[in-house]
Order: C-alpha cells, then structure tokens, then sequence
C-alpha cells in the first residue's frame, strides 16, 4: 500500500502558497471597490517601478503570458491610466507609462496593500518580520541557483 | 507630484508572493515529466486527505472555480487517477476518489514536492524555519481575524 | 577628543550579561529558602550529570578555580548532600558523589530553575526559544574557534 | 528513585550563562594585554556612560558589592584612568569621572569588546540578532515583572 497521508507537519511550501493566496484574496477585493484588479495593480507597480515598458517587457516581468499582459494594457489604456508612446531609440516599438491619474490610482492601490500588510504583521515583533524577509530572499537564491 | 516609488523596502507579502511564484514554476517543471499539472496535483492532494469529495467540496477546498474544478477532474478521471462513486448517503451526489494508480501517482508528486522544498531550504537552522512557519499561521491568522 | 559614548545599540554581548545576571540573582533568591547558593547547585548538578569527580575535575567542568571548589565541597558534604570515597581505579584520589538527600535537593532545585526559565519564557513562541538557543549554541562555537 | 538527570535539552538559561561566561573569559584575556580586569572596564563603561557617580551609585549600576566597587576605583585612581572631586550639589560626596587617559583607554577597552563580539556573531544574519536581542529583552522584562 503506498502511503498518501500528507506528512504531520506541512511543507514550509504548502504554508507560503496558503498565506500567498489569503494576502491575494484580500486584496483583490479591497482593490475591487477602485475598480482595480490585482494583475492590473502589479502591471501598474512594475511600469511605475521601470518608468516605461513594452507590452513583451512587462510580461516577463510580471511572470504573466504574453496575451495576458496584452489585455490587461489594453484595459489599463481604455481606463485612461497608461498611455502609449513610441521607443525613443526604437521607434517601432511601442512603450507604455503611466497617466497622471495613472500615478494618483497606483498610489492609492500601494495604500491599500500597505493595509493588508499591516493586518497580517500585527502584533509581530519587527526583527522577527525583518528575519523572514532575509530568509525568504535566501530561500529565493537557493531556488534560483 | 503623486509618489508612486516602491517603498525602500518591499513589503513581505510582495516577498511571500515573489517566492510561491518560484516554488511553483519550479514544481510544474518537475510535474511535467510526469504529465501533471500543479492543479492536478493539488486537486489529487485534497482529494487524498479528506477521501472523497464532490466536484463542489472540491473548488472550495482547493480555491478554485467550479468550472476549473470540473475539468481538471475530466482529465483525472481521464488519466484514470480518479473514479466517480455515487455519495452513499445522497445518491445523486457523485463523489470522486483516488485509484490505486491515483495514489501512486500522488506519491511520487509529493517526492518531488519535497525535492524542491530540501532545494529551498538548504543550508539553512531548522528551528528558523520552524519559526518562520510558525510565524505565517499567524500572520493568516490576522488576516482571518 | 575621544569618543566613548557607548554605541546607540548596546553589543549583544552586554544584552547576555544582563540577562544571566538577572536569572542568577532570581535563582539566588530562590534557592536561600533550601540553604543552598547557586555555586552548590551548579556543583551538585555537575556531580549528578558525571556520576561522580575528584575536586580537581568539578572546578574544571564548573569553570571555578579549585580553592572555590574545595569550599563548596566542604560545604556540601557538611550538609550530607555528598559523599567521598576513593576512586577505585586510583586509589589515592578522592572522588564525590550526591547522597541520596542530595540527589532529593538537586531535583527541588531543578524545579526551581525550571520556574524561573518558564518565568523567563512567558508567551515566547517555543520556535523562537528554539532558534535562540541554537544561534547561541553557534555563537559559543564561533568563539571557540 | 529521585529522577537526577538534567532534562534532555538544557535550559535556555543554562545556555545563556555558558555563552556569557565563554565570552568574559575571552573579553578578560584580551584586556590583560592593557592591564585592565573585565570589572574595571565595566566602573569605566558606568563611569562614562553617566557623567560622574559615586562609589555606591558604581555598585549599584555595576551589580556589585560596594567594598569590590571601592577595591576598583582605587585601583583606577591609582592607574590614572579616573579622578575625584566633590559632589556640585552635596559637597560631601566623592564623584568620580574619566580622566583624559580613561577615556583613551576606554575606547580601546570598547575596540577589544566589537572584537569578541564580531568574532561571535561571524557568519550570522544581522536580522537574527538583532531578533535575539529584543527576544533577551523581552525575557529580562519578563522577569522583571
């Protein structure tokens, strides 16, 4: 017989995904009441963060398919808070930055998450917070290398 | 002039997310050459712990859509991972459980489940990484409260 | 002009200092209600944890010098909690062991260390316990180096 | 049968004072080389961190008996590295303060302590120990309470 039983103690993994997805929920649905989702918000963040992206660029930036960030620009555009311009120095290719009412939303988007991180840090001890950070970009490069 | 710079440092739950979007592109590679999908992975792991389920049970279980749940166990069913059994107590409810090759299948996901996780964690004091795991159910517990 | 304000963030070291001397000045107290310093107990414990010791290799493993220690044995054996007989590979050298009485004392005395480490560790995550004794451990290996 | 064994993993406590007393074991090595006992560079440390005290506020502040606080400050009287003169404010009392050469040797007692200190804290994530030492705080205030 071949043993199934999930191990006593859960992956470390397992619990990463499940608060991942919680933090995610929460703030899908207090960006909902700014008409934002949250791939929107990330799209909005990296372009802010590189000042100006291609629609390919921000794909692999955002870990998202090609299409995706297709539609979601496209979105992005028709809400009037991206506009698209021409590369400077390659003048076939389209780059995307933010509006100014682009900036205005990202800022109040970067206070809503900034909420939720509170809410889930309360009561911890900001070393021990400062600690799981470090931890968790070591766990990163340990994966990565 | 609206701020919208990234705060010096990122917040955790943008480090929480870097890192489950790592932990799961690196565990769908290793599922490929087992012709799996994360979510069918995930599916056959709640499916095993709680012995069977319906379609409904399901999606909530694993935070998916209904429809996504419908047919990622078409293809278990189809793989032969799964089987269908009329719900003893409510006869039009059908429930879903693993086969025998369901179970083998699902052991050997949790190998390479905890592959990645030994990957993640080298090198580094268990008792932080308790600590660390300790830590996040808490911080789901704030986020829940 | 020389700067010798202490650093803003007092050395971890000092944070040690001040923390043992506060749990042997309570240990202390402690114990004057069973007539016995934290030197005897230490003693005793030490004893207890070999089987038995000539003075020579208590002061060793207790980190006192051994006109302290001759004391402190004196002392003990006064009180009954400690026998002398010769060592029966060497029949020169005078090894103790804890009397019966002595081996009752240690555990009340055990009892009471126990209280103050609980004191001590009062709504302390046990994984964070953990990792600092660990680190701590790590630490007294850096140093011995 | 009197249960004697020390309990499987020792007390946190104990591990506490083994790290202490490794660490002023090698602290005093070090200050042998100046000519300078770890007790009077701790009067030294008091002295300057407060401006001037007297013989009864150093053992207070030092955690030691006021005739080992006199038998100290004579011998830093006597070495040149402090001074009297009378109390501004009660013209009865003997302060103390630095002298120039105090303070010089002051610094280089504070240079020899970062040493120890950085050669116990090599290879360890500056977020863990800045952890552990508000963890040691919150114990000492634990035990304060």
């Amino acid at each position: 017989m071949i043993d199934t039983r999930p191990v006593s103690k859960p992956l470390l993994a397992y619990t990463v995904a499940r608060l991942d997805r919680l933090v995610s929920k929460l703030l899908t649905q207090q960006l909902k009441a700014m008409d934002i989702t949250l791939p929107q918000y990330t799209a909005l963040s990296v372009l802010a963060a590189k000042g100006s992206l291609s629609n390919a660029q921000l794909a692999e930036r955002s870990f998202i398919k090609p299409q995706s960030a297709n539609k979601i620009l496209q979105d992005l555009l028709q809400a009037g808070l991206i506009e698209r311009h021409a590369d400077p120095s390659h003048g076939r290719i389209i780059l995307m930055t933010l509006t100014e009412q682009g900036q205005r939303t990202l800022a109040q988007c970067h206070q809503l998450a900034l909420e939720v991180e509170h809410k889930m840090l309360q009561n911890m001890d900001i070393h021990l917070v400062n600690l799981i950070q470090s931890s968790m970009e070591k766990m990163t490069k340990n994966l990565k290398d």
